[in-house]
């Protein structure tokens, strides 16, 4: 089957199935063509998942679609976004027809889930990975920056800690016990926050995705704000599964594992107050912004390399 | 070197150096954000070269940067729109600062060429892969499709084509003629027709980059558009050196062969004497559109094989 035969029958009906009324052209063309409402921000962002790097080999292609699209999706999340499409960029070794109705099944029941458009893409031969861009709005100057946190504001963080990273033991057991299963499923099926970045918006004073981990991740959103913060570890919020499973290793896992997609955000006391209830139930505090740069920790010191997330080149070079 | 560390010393360079006022935010947060001028549609596209694929192991990087982003920017001339900016998401095998130096510095030349600012992307480890997705903006309802072409429009083609295709030849000639240098040129350093695309605006009817080569990408835009064509492939624009180096070959390369990145237009023949003579001096009429579907040749047909162009897969699956 030839390249443009491959498109047709597998991601047409992606598209078809979800599309979004700002996308005026989607597939067929040189480019999609997007009409952003007046009175809106255009934000994007690009991610790329490598067989044996991001994800293991012959890990099924519909969970690989469903993640790619999530993982693309949270930075949407942590934008404060609402999601319009996005881009595939699709290499395969070759074009296996079961290989590749997995694949459009699991985009196809993302996109749905999280309201993106397929608009286009490209389909190339080669070792198998998935680039998308995924794109949304926001009210002109709405967007949820990381630079934005300011002294004394409090540093919450979304859901549960820990569980994706906690999961990777598990991968190839047989028969996971229901706790297992339960971390299993935060792996295979991360939910990007995009309700809630949208209802932090004018609330949050910046906010960051949890996908290299929080010690990172936090790290990066306080050094583009030029501040520090003093934090509470043992009010890091982890799920009964991963307590029960990891025991005592389970907050060094919400500290320093990835692939949660949970959101970091940082807002005034006042604002927290302002959240409709349901919005801060998801929320738990867990620090407080300093102007003195760098960490400090009241309780549940992190283990000394704790301090960093998943960083593709470092192992090799750093 | 980390990932964060190995983006800002190569990447921050290359979009610090080249702007866009519609950019309001590029690198260094989850997403970049882009205020598109009221009155203005975006328009976007995403493109993939893997090594050993797209182009030979061991290919300049500074050369690789060039040809991504000029294969990437020929789509936003197909659609006649303005570049704004764009995304990179690099998969490297390993860390190689003489590498990424050579690739920044190639890819900054032609983000300043083609006034196209990075606006952010992924860098991850794995076998050597480029994607780009390059966005642009055109007044509302203006872009050139592919699905306008009308009973009776002229077919033309920008500059000559078969050159890169012709250059593969002498890729690995330690001293090439002039001629063949010339035919180098075309294939490492090719220039989307972003100006033309520009004055095409409000003109032409469809437009198509050639990427695939002419014989498939004319036939994309003549199904889109419903309808056929008659060609005189003996009016196909040849280059003085392709015609010297080929012979009697030049014309099927000029057919079937890729990566010349000219543009196929159709438009009415009312629109060809509105152009401003420098815009007609680079187009060469080959053709006009017929209502029934398929191709039909006045001179110089194509050989049996030849009406198919760059296709991913099809060399395996057929």
């Amino acid at each position: 089957m030839g390249e443009f035969d491959l498109i047709r029958r597998y991601f047409d009906p992606v598209a078809r199935e979800q599309g979004h009324p700002d996308l005026r052209l989607a597939l067929g063309d040189d480019c999609a063509i997007l009409r952003v409402p007046p009175g809106r921000d255009l934000v994007f962002s690009m991610d790329t998942l490598v067989e044996g790097v991001h994800f293991p080999r012959a890990y099924p292609a519909e969970r690989l679609a469903w993640r790619a699209l999530a993982a693309a999706a949270s930075d949407l999340a942590a934008m404060g976004a609402d999601p319009v499409c996005f881009t595939l960029a699709l290499t395969i070794p070759r074009s296996e027809e079961r290989w590749l109705a997995a694949f459009a099944q699991g985009l196809s029941e993302a996109a749905r889930s999280f309201g993106l458009a397929l608009a286009g893409g490209d389909t190339t031969r080669g070792p198998l990975t998935v680039t998308l861009q995924v794109q949304g709005t926001v009210p002109q100057d709405q967007a949820l920056r990381r630079d934005g946190a300011a002294v004394g504001d409090l540093i919450v963080v979304s859901g549960t800690l820990g569980d994706a990273a906690a999961a990777l033991a598990y991968l190839d057991e047989r028969s996971p016990s229901e706790d297992a299963r339960a971390l299993l499923a935060r792996y295979h099926r991360p939910v990007p926050r995009l309700a809630l970045g949208q209802a932090l918006r004018g609330i949050a004073s910046a906010a960051i995705d949890v996908s290299d981990g929080l010690g990172a991740d936090l790290q990066h959103l306080l050094s583009r704000s030029g501040v520090g913060a003093c934090l509470d570890l043992s009010q890091l919020p982890l799920s009964p599964a991963l307590r029960r499973c990891r025991g005592p290793e389970a907050s060094h896992l919400a500290w320093c594992g990835g692939d949660d997609y949970e959101l970091c955000v940082t807002l005034p006391e006042t604002g927290w107050h302002r959240l409709a209830p349901a919005v801060r139930a998801q929320l738990t505090p867990i620090g407080r912004v300093e102007s003195k740069p760098g960490l400090r920790f009241q309780e549940g010191t992190p283990e000394p390399d704790g301090s960093a997330g998943f960083d593709h080149f470092r192992s090799e070079d750093g």
